[in-house]
């Protein structure tokens, strides 16, 4: 029955390949049977109930294998339809060109961009064990049960180029340091990728390497044998540390091209699958399903999840007796957006106006009192924490065997933490990651995931400006503000004080999308005329004209102070009487009725923009280029002043053109 | 006399922070031994010929050491002064915060940023060996020497943080693949980093892990023994592959903070400055200098090096005797911008205009015309070169071994990619680099770094847009052409077919910046109205009203097909007379005399902007949003059709809301 399902799964992943005229027959011909053996005898699942928190998470990271997860989905019972098989690759159905979590029953994690899928499983196979350790079936020290209420395994299909990629080093790296035991990696081992032999491109030894960096390496012979997949995954299951397991495959195994890069992404010619489905016992006809095979494979794995899954609902009502009190913590985990109300709850904010602070140091305050309010916030930093002041003090850290922290060393990983956290996202955390803006160039792809899967992922980026100084032009970002506005479905913060910090993170912890909070080192005062309840509009009034409008400076973040000095000095000075309009979100601002916008920036004002970064996108603010204060060439290493100076951000050479303007 | 220098390096560069007020003490104080070694007993180079191509190179990864770095070149002789030494971090001075390429003699690459100095350092050391296999000394198949013209060694510092990015890996894997056996890196091991013991973060095997990649490795265990660390460098110098050395040290050795995580970026204390300089035998007045170490410092670099420097030279005037036809070549790798006429040179170039192109295709017979007509045009692709096109035809591969070809096979590795072009190009090469526009993303550190250093690094990214339907939101870039565009010293080319294709890299080839080069796999017919001799302006004009003008669209890429279609049919149908300006590089045409930007635009005329991508940066030249017709959000799985009408980028749509705009 095996060889008929393997089959089975195989001729259907072909025929949508064939169908959609587009799609990767290699991986389909040559990982079918790995898929098939995890599904089989493995992966606890229950197709019907996609959000039951202890089953197992399959990630296909490497995406571009689709059609055969698709195939495998469903033969084993998911609600994905003949129609869906047969519009692969089409608008409005449940199987698109690559994973997409949220569009398909039983996709875990979207996938495609390589590397990506396995670096996520990292922060999935994290989650159980915070999860594990979280939910323990323990009162006043009496344990109640030998078996944990969450306890489940994280397994990754990824091939070649997965493996080339940095980010699943990083991620490898970091699930060994902390012993990730649950996580067991299928290795699709077949010596080719899209451009020819990796003989050319990757001839490291992969197990040794994965050993060095503290992990169980298995390898399988014959990727074909589907008994010998199955005792390399028992074995993965009892390691105590993460595993891989080589399987060595041929790419597109049956097709007249197999073993070449030929089969890796092009369709099958008519005679190659008119003779593949020959061998594989198929008819010729397409979309060929046994009824039979597929019967008995959604049976096996029904029984089998069906086990765990009694003894998860007793166990479960178990802790529920157990931790009355703890029940909104499991709640969470299951309806992430739960509304936090950082402004108007119980806690009583007051700031410093006296004695300046920069922006990052409020954070630590704000982001240390939301760990202690909201259960399932956690995060952590790429080794900057101590810069960016992300630590949560007496809050514990995760470390190997040590899983019921809420802050994660990353360690230098940027581009790992992203994904990691998006995986934590996915397990139900809510979670923030912090390094330097100048670095979210490393995580750029993981942001991206965020967004693409509307995670609730927080970004905080500190050292946000050429204000930075001495570090020079490789730490000081100037395009990065425009790179985090520009991607969809990521809101960006910039507040100007400690006041808006706190008013973005209200907006942060109720929104279901990721965000990124950009923050200071530089101290100023925290300041009067900001308002932590405004921040939800994008944008609001930080200092009003006093008789008759001249115009409107719109800032952000520091220069919001800057702007503010500026605007005083004028009126004092020279009477020139302008608004100045705080925007800590531009996204949001854009998103707002027009009734606001104009009631903010009214029509036929002059417009002016302060920002230490890119002019990249405020043009949509102002008439020309003469209006905007901003930075569009590489700062330098010299003292603040220095800096300021030579990228025309200081205050004289702002105050002189603007008296320029108006005169 | 090797303590005395080196305790006076480690005096100078501690003063250099404590006067600067910023910096990090520990790398200076442990990795003092490593540094010295290096320059006293291997170091080929002349401090006053930074020029010389046969130079050692060395690269200082952990570029935050960079007051270890100035201390040690001022001991060398280079032409760094005290007044340098003075005002570390300071404007207009050769001794920035992280070191800088331009700005201090004897620095071969900027760093700064993790990872990407040992990246680029595989990049400096695999075009060492295209140098040498490039200019040998050979003639009708006499070999005129037993020493290759062009020979050295490229020697990294490096620390932990470098090792845990990704990018590390990928190029040390890329290394090893190479064989890339002049490459040498020093591992400054002291198990700490700044937020902490690596134990916490990095417990790998790093020595096992390199060995795993084919890699030579060593160890050094007291990282204070200046013979220790020489031994290991000369057991490497003879090495067959690439090696490193994990040379254990204790960070900010010597300090009362030592083998702490608080020495690596704070100041010392002012007692313990005195007690360090105490210990070091210099006096406490800051800024010491033992002038006969330092004479006799420089002396033995100068000594050794000139012995090679001879050589070199001797060898070079064989070389020009032998090889006049190839003058050419080794005058490209010194005179990296000549000038290069594509169009107007000897090339007929006649492109179809019958039948549909891809602008990849195109551009796939104009980088292999120009690879055949530029020396020193070389580049690859991370693994998708079938895809991009990007094979130059009957040119050589580079393999382990032969180093001869001009494609060079990155592997699935972007970042590296990039940060192997920047060494590449800081040889002295004319790079290009493939992959898809959405992974973009995942080499912008590098990408960065390209501009920073002003380095000739071409990107070429094809599959340009949401038009390529199927593969779905995470192939379909949207936001990245904001990202490039925004990035200082970047220019972005978006050719509409062969002809913008070859005007752009008319330009592109003539830059003294980096460029990247946006492509389609979408087949269109070549234009007539096209012309490569006007993309140097960034925009022009590809249809001119007929009698009056009734606006303008501007469009790039693919969308100019789109724009054109839509200008004839909306005259001939309804008489709406519009211009359509096709605009393949926004930054060019921004900085193009107000004249002729308002000949192509004249000011008080509708504008629309067409392009498959974000909208951020556009609302420069429109009224308001309802003129652009770009695309904000992430695209979908689905035929090109489909997607394009869900995006609202299709004719019909843009028709029927340009209509509306002049009724």
């Amino acid at each position: 029955m095996d060889e008929k399902i393997i089959n089975n799964i195989k001729s259907l992943a072909i025929d949508m390949i064939d169908k959609a005229g587009s799609g990767h027959p290699g991986i389909v011909l040559g990982a079918a049977p790995i898929i098939y053996t995890l599904y089989s005898r493995h992966m606890n699942v229950i197709p019907n109930d996609n959000n039951w928190l202890s089953r197992d998470r399959f990630v296909l990271s490497a995406g571009h294998g689709s059609a055969l997860l698709y195939a495998t989905l469903f033969m084993a019972g998911y609600d994905i339809s003949m129609e869906d098989l047969k519009h692969f690759r089409k608008q409005g159905y449940k199987t698109p060109g690559h994973p997409e979590y949220g569009v398909t029953p039983g996709v875990d994690v979207s996938t495609g961009p390589l590397g990506q899928g396995i670096a996520t499983a990292v922060g999935l196979a994290l989650g159980e064990k915070m999860l594990e350790n979280k939910f323990s079936l323990e009162k006043e020290g009496k344990i109640f049960s030998n078996k944990p209420l969450v306890n489940y395994n994280v397994f990754v299909l990824c091939g070649d180029g997965d493996l080339m990629e940095g980010i699943s080093y990083e991620a490898a790296s970091f699930a060994g340091t902390l012993n990730l035991n649950n996580l067991i990696v299928l290795y699709d081992s077949n010596n080719v990728s899209l451009d020819g032999d990796t003989s050319n491109t990757f001839t490291e030894n992969v197990l040794d390497r994965f050993k060095a960096m503290g992990w169980y390496t298995l390898k399988v012979g014959d990727g074909n044998n589907v008994n010998e997949i199955d005792k390399a995954i028992n074995a993965a299951k009892k390691s105590l540390r993460p595993t891989i397991i080589e399987v060595k495959t041929t790419i597109g195994y049956g097709s007249l091209n197999a073993g070449t890069n030929t089969v890796h992404g092009k369709l099958l010619e008519k005679d190659d699958l008119a003779q593949l489905k020959a061998s594989l016992e198929v008819p010729k006809e397409p979309f060929y399903v046994n009824e039979e095979a597929k019967k008995y494979f959604t049976r096996l794995i029904f029984e089998r999840s069906s086990v765990k899954h009694d003894l998860w609902s007793r166990l479960f009502s178990e802790y529920r007796t157990l931790n009355h009190e703890y029940d909104k913590d499991i709640v969470d985990i299951y309806i992430k957006n739960q509304n936090v109300e950082l402004i108007n709850g119980e806690r009583q904010w007051i700031f410093n106006y006296e004695e300046k602070e920069a922006t990052r140091d409020s954070n630590h305050e704000i982001i240390n009192e939301i760990a202690r309010q909201v259960p399932n916030f956690v995060g952590g930093s790429a080794d900057v924490a101590s810069s960016v002041r992300t630590n949560l003090r007496d809050l514990g850290e995760i470390k190997d065997g040590h899983y019921t922290g809420k802050n994660i060393m990353f360690g230098v990983r940027e581009h790992a933490m992203g994904a990691i956290l998006n995986g934590l996202a996915l397990t139900g955390f809510k979670t923030f990651g912090s390094t330097f803006l100048s670095f979210a160039d490393y995580m750029k792809p993981a942001i991206r995931m965020s967004a693409l899967m509307d995670l609730p992922v927080n970004y905080i980026f500190s050292h946000d400006s050429i204000n930075i100084g001495p570090d020079g032009p490789t730490h000081q970002p100037i395009e990065q503000l425009a790179m985090l506005r520009s991607t969809p479905n990521l809101n960006v913060f910039r507040p100007a004080d400690a006041n808006e910090v706190l008013g973005s993170w209200q907006v942060m912890l109720n929104s279901h999308n990721p965000n990124a909070l950009i923050l200071s080192r530089l101290e100023q005062n925290n300041l009067k005329c900001t308002n932590p309840l405004l921040v939800k509009n994008g944008a609001y009034i930080v200092r009003k004209e006093n008789r008759i409008l001249h115009g409107v400076i719109i800032a952000t973040g520091t220069e919001v102070t800057l702007a503010l000095n500026i605007a005083e000095t004028l009126f004092a000075k020279e009477g020139i009487d302008l608004r100045v309009v705080s925007m800590p979100c531009m996204e949001i601002f854009m998103n707002q009725p027009k009734e606001y916008k104009e009631s903010l920036i009214p029509m036929g004002v002059k417009v002016m923009v302060i920002e230490a970064g890119s002019s990249f996108g405020w043009h949509q603010f102002v008439y020309s280029d003469k209006y905007l204060f901003t930075v569009n060439d590489f700062g330098l290493s010299g003292s603040r002043d220095e800096v300021l100076r030579a990228c025309h951000l200081d205050f004289n050479y702002i105050y002189e053109s603007i008296l320029k303007l108006y005169k």
